[in-house]
């Protein structure tokens, strides 16, 4: 029973305060998204209390019956305690401790999973990093049941249980526990959090500052490393969400029980900006698909239901609550209340999307990503310039993403995985992932000689990264720079998602300059979604028979479906996505050419989904450009009956190269013309001029951008 | 001003009478869809307002100017009455009186349009179908106008614009006029909704009987002619919505002004079937896209609203609410005030989707279209087996389609058709409409010999039908034949969605019966939706090169993706679709095969969509069998990472013939059985017996399903 707990009995909960479990108690019915939290978790726990308890020997690897049960019964002991305080049921707190009980009693016998292969091994599964997750969620279940267990149940449970876990995970994992590596912080939130519910500062200690408690590894050695002074994780967002769940959830225990760390004041308080930038690395809800990403994942994981409940309860920020709402779901506890109480009190604002530049490197000193929004957030435009993000990372440098409407317009295919589809080769990475997602031609980005970025390798990669020297959300531009992916190579690419008068949406700018003193075959892909409905000049095209477009390096699961030879003027490809038109302007030299290449070739176990690319190729060059634009245009209503402008409103392009500078004509249908001044110089504080038949532009800094309402020079 | 016009003074209104403007007026802000109707029709007038009133020259042939401009400004006079009404606000009156004058000092001086091609020309169109619909809006505004216009006005409008407009579509144009075909009824509708607002009962007549008031043509013979009994109209559901809109709005018209006709009653109420049938031929929303089709079309047509406040009005069916609410706009009448009432008064009831056979042709003796849906309507299969639906018409007998879980599953191409894209050919059929999507290979039914049905000939087509031999809604099954798509082969397929208590889903089973005394080859195409995830047995994929699956009749279309040889027993093929798993499994005999298909080859102007088939093949068969069945299972949950059910419950078939009647077992994993028994004939009364491994199955009439626990033989 909850009132056998006065809270004067009470040490300070890490997890729900017996106030906060009180509150919710009373208050959950009159709070809707509580409420519905409350259930879900209930109807989950009912589902398993129905069966027979079972705390099976460890047998199965990863999507096994013993790894599968034992996830369901460490969550089942955190849900159901959590249920006991928040209804006062005590069938809740009996089926929790009876499987407290169960694992003291099985834990002592067992030594290292028999499955274990590369990974570090745990004993309850198959790698160690679950073994800490389990922990994670156990801590909190069995802090919040100390009230009713007995002294001789608490003991058998922390004797046999509790302590032994710690030291299979701190000692005899100790290599593990003191990675600077996100395992490392599962293992940290677990023992920290285990020491913080027993009292014992030497498991709080060690968790923080490493085994030997010097601060060279442990939880704020990581909090150091793995983020960039803007909260940016270098694997990217995918495994940013993945990562953040330790962090948040040890941090805010550690601020409920040893406040005096300041731990979100930590490092001017990163792991704060790492939750925004997980928010703010997201389009329509699903994160940016950069590396090795599941494009299910977005803003409703229950990694970013903690990371914004606990941002809330922290801050208080109305636009938050807005992401809540969303999510349909709040953790079931103190901060989980506010967030409830927030929304039924229709605090909500609208979050705020805004362009934004997340640096990366420990330092902030690798490359970054950045992330253009249009005015009203209906656009984004994500380019990569980062570091390699580790084994997870793609060979993507400069290669972007472009979203409309709410929908993904150039894409990158994320990762060759169906997560958990054992049919699917168990759920693992699928062979396809290395021999094609992984692949720079698998990116909307520069590739050379149809090899990779660094020729895929990883070490070489992780050496470097991208250089962001110019970014501007007032302009809502960039430019970025790669000096490292080929040998004698180097390319910038200057991007924009420009808003003027003379067009209803921003125009997507795209400035791609290369140097090399050797000739070379450039290939720049668009990923595409949609299809395609206006192609000016006629392609010749693989009719009954279709090879792929090269060999290697990814190029080998392209079909090449065809080509255009381009002759110097400006080529325009339009196509429909959903019920909006996207034209590809570009201007390639008249021995450029179009490829239409589509996903799909040497894929023998039908693995690869069906993309298609309009590759722009270059051969036999030394220096080169790829300019382009991207417009979205028009409407297709399909049900209504009628189409707006299916055509582009851009007439033609026109690009002025001079010594330390270039001027981008963007000629419209309509006349009028839209100009990008470029200087090669990034130094704001300088002028530019530059004359072009006898008008003449100026401007300061780097970029800048003149409208002009009738094409006045011709 | 409304109040000048008393209403003992105003003819019964055709459209829109007195007292439900009245009515609309006082209450409107307390129906949210009523005003919400109300607001887009102003924001739609008050756009055209701002502009200058144009009333151009007709010039322009479809999606022109001039013909974009006069359908705007007949359906403006329309809105802008109807808004008069409704409002009291003069100025739209004004605006409305403004265009009709306009109309009248233009129509006297125009000829045939110059763009008229092979269709009868119009004058204001193209085409004398879009004068015909033009009339049918600007009459009910003229109807809405009666009380404001001066005698003078009227006398103008009346001598120079409908007079000689009904002359135009009656007399010269009397073919089009009396053809029972669609451009018939709109013009019969144009014309007798004219002669109701004028008073001219010889309008009516000639409208109703055709010009020599035989009754041989016109709008009664019309209603006998292009429906089936059931309400079935033989183009397919999306020709239906089209077709709908003439007969509902002037048989609604007709029975508010001269409801001695009793219309709604004629041939046993066939109107209001039609309307039923439209709403019961979707799924999701969205119509079955048999034959030409484009798929963005469903319930929320503009041609549906008018049928469903029509059919509330006479029947106050609350499922139609439900519908209605759906579709979220009503018309601006009394009908559409009684929906907008009725949803406020919260009396919808959910509408209720069954099983059931539309029958095809005027006489319900050709063929049809039978729907089968799964007992909570989450599940649908539509087989059909009708008449060949006219020009519009695919070569697709006995194809079916199948929907589960809010999506298409196995599905038809519909048209190859990007309607209104000016850059694809002007919006009309592609050149792919024919090469492709009418072919019977392009559609989920059996090829013989890579030949359409019909060698693709429509004539030849069009003397035949598919026959429905059986169909129960009892056990959600159908059997139907067709003995005439290829000289000396039959084919009949039994297919159904069987409930059982041995699978949560209901299962679909398809038994494709062929005989013939000749060779063939017999290939069975299932476009299926998703990525596969599993194929039993190893298929020889094209790696690096592919070609085209055939020379002709659609398969020049469709790339080889490489094939899987099949050794006698049960070949399973697994796909992801979404969140959900769908099994094909099917028995082949040992030198059948299944090839894996993609649309997509000699494709030069990227008209086609990528879609992907599984055909199964038999080669150098005479009399054969295709037996399959698709098991719809388990989840994918990439949000929460977990997986379900990924593998079919389905472990083997087995078919088991005999004389006059078959077994097919379905062997579940788990141990258990399904087994349908069919009897050649279809005779409801016949008992038939069958002993098979000692075990005997007794059953009445031509199908039963039976189910046993465990397996019982084995
Ligand atoms: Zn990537
Ligand atoms: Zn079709």
């Amino acid at each position: 029973l909850l009132s056998a707990c006065s809270s004067s009995e009470a040490t300070v909960s890490m997890s729900l305060s017996i106030e906060d479990a009180m509150n919710i108690r009373k208050k959950s019915n009159e709070l809707p998204l509580l409420e519905k939290s409350i259930n879900t978790m209930e109807a989950e726990v009912n589902a398993l209390m129905a069966q027979e308890i079972d705390v099976p020997v460890p047998r199965d690897a990863g999507g096994g019956y013993t790894h599968e049960r034992h996830k369901k019964n460490g969550a089942a002991i955190y849900q159901a305690a959590t249920l006991y305080q928040v209804t006062g049921d005590e069938k809740y707190a009996d089926f929790a401790t009876d499987l407290l009980l169960k694992y003291a009693q099985l834990y002592p016998q067992l030594g290292p999973h028999p499955q274990h292969k590369h990974q570090a091994a745990g004993k309850l599964f198959w790698q160690i990093l679950n073994d800490a997750v389990w922990l994670v969620y156990v801590i909190q279940g069995y802090d919040q049941l100390q009230a009713v267990l007995t002294e001789d149940q608490k003991s058998i449970i922390e004797t046999n249980l509790l302590h032994p876990y710690v030291k299979y995970l701190s000692v005899d994992s100790s290599e593990t526990f003191n990675k600077v590596h996100n395992h490392g912080t599962w293992a940290a939130a677990a023992v920290g959090m285990t020491g913080l519910v027993l009292g014992n500062q030497d498991y709080v200690d060690i968790a923080l500052k490493g085994s030997d408690k010097s601060g060279n590894s442990g939880f704020l050695k990581q909090i150091d490393s793995l983020f960039s002074p803007d909260g940016y994780y270098t694997e990217g967002p995918y495994y940013q969400r993945y990562a953040l769940m330790p962090f948040v959830v040890f941090a805010r225990a550690l601020d409920r029980v040893q406040p005096q760390w300041e731990i979100f004041k930590y490092r001017d308080g990163v792991l704060l900006k790492a939750i925004y930038a997980c928010i703010n690395l997201s389009y329509n809800n699903r994160f940016f698909p950069l590396n090795d990403a599941i494009k299910d994942k977005g803003l409703d994981t229950i990694e970013l239901v903690h990371g914004v409940d606990i941002a809330y309860a922290l801050t208080k920020d109305p636009g938050l609550l807005a992401i809540a709402e969303n999510q349909n779901q709040v953790i079931v506890n103190g901060d989980g209340l506010l967030v409830a109480q927030g929304i039924a009190a229709k605090q909500k604002k609208d979050f705020i999307f805004k362009s934004i530049l997340y640096r990366d490197g420990a330092a902030g000193d690798e490359g970054g990503v950045a992330v253009l929004r249009s005015n009203n957030a209906e656009s984004a435009l994500v380019v990569k310039a980062a570091g390699q993000g580790m084994g997870h990372g793609h060979f993507d440098r400069l290669g972007f993403l472009y979203y409309d409407h709410g929908t993904e317009v150039i894409s990158d295919y994320g990762a060759a995985r169906y997560l958990n589809v054992v049919t699917k080769r168990g759920g693992i990475y699928l062979p396809e992932n290395k021999t094609w997602a992984k692949q720079s031609i698998a990116h909307n980005t520069l590739v050379v000689d149809e090899r990779s970025h660094f020729n895929g390798k990883l070490a070489k990669a992780s050496e470097t990264s991208g250089q962001v020297t110019f970014f501007s959300g007032k302009l809502n531009a960039l430019t970025a720079s790669e000096k490292n992916a080929y040998p004698g190579v180097t390319f910038e690419r200057t991007m924009g998602l420009i808003h003027t008068t003379l067009l209803d949406s921003p125009l997507l700018i795209d400035i791609m300059k290369i140097n090399s003193s050797e000739k070379h075959q450039y290939d720049l892909p668009f990923y595409y979604n949609g299809q395609l409905t206006f192609i000016s000049g006629k392609p010749e095209i693989a009719m009954n028979r279709m090879e792929t477009l090269g060999e290697d390096n990814g190029y080998q699961h392209l079909w090449n479906k065809g080509q255009l030879s381009v002759d110097n003027s400006t080529t325009q490809l339009t196509w429909l996505n959903g019920n909006r038109f996207y034209s590809l302007n570009t201007l390639l030299p008249s021995d450029g050419e179009v490829i239409f290449a589509e996903l799909g070739a040497n894929d023998p176990e039908f693995n690869l989904r069906r993309e298609n690319a309009l590759v722009l190729r270059q051969a036999d060059r030394s220096d080169a450009y790829f300019v382009s634009v991207i417009e979205s245009h028009g409407e297709y209503n399909g049900v209504k009956e009628y189409t707006l402008q299916p055509t582009s409103n851009v007439a033609s392009l026109s690009h002025q190269m001079e010594q330390d500078a270039s001027l981008l004509f963007v000629n419209l249908v309509g006349g009028g013309r839209i100009v990008i001044a470029k200087a090669d110089e990034v130094d704001a504080s300088l002028q530019h001029t530059l004359s072009v038949s006898g008008k003449t532009y100026e401007w300061q800094g780097h970029l800048a951008v003149f409208e002009e309402a009738t094409n006045e020079s011709e």
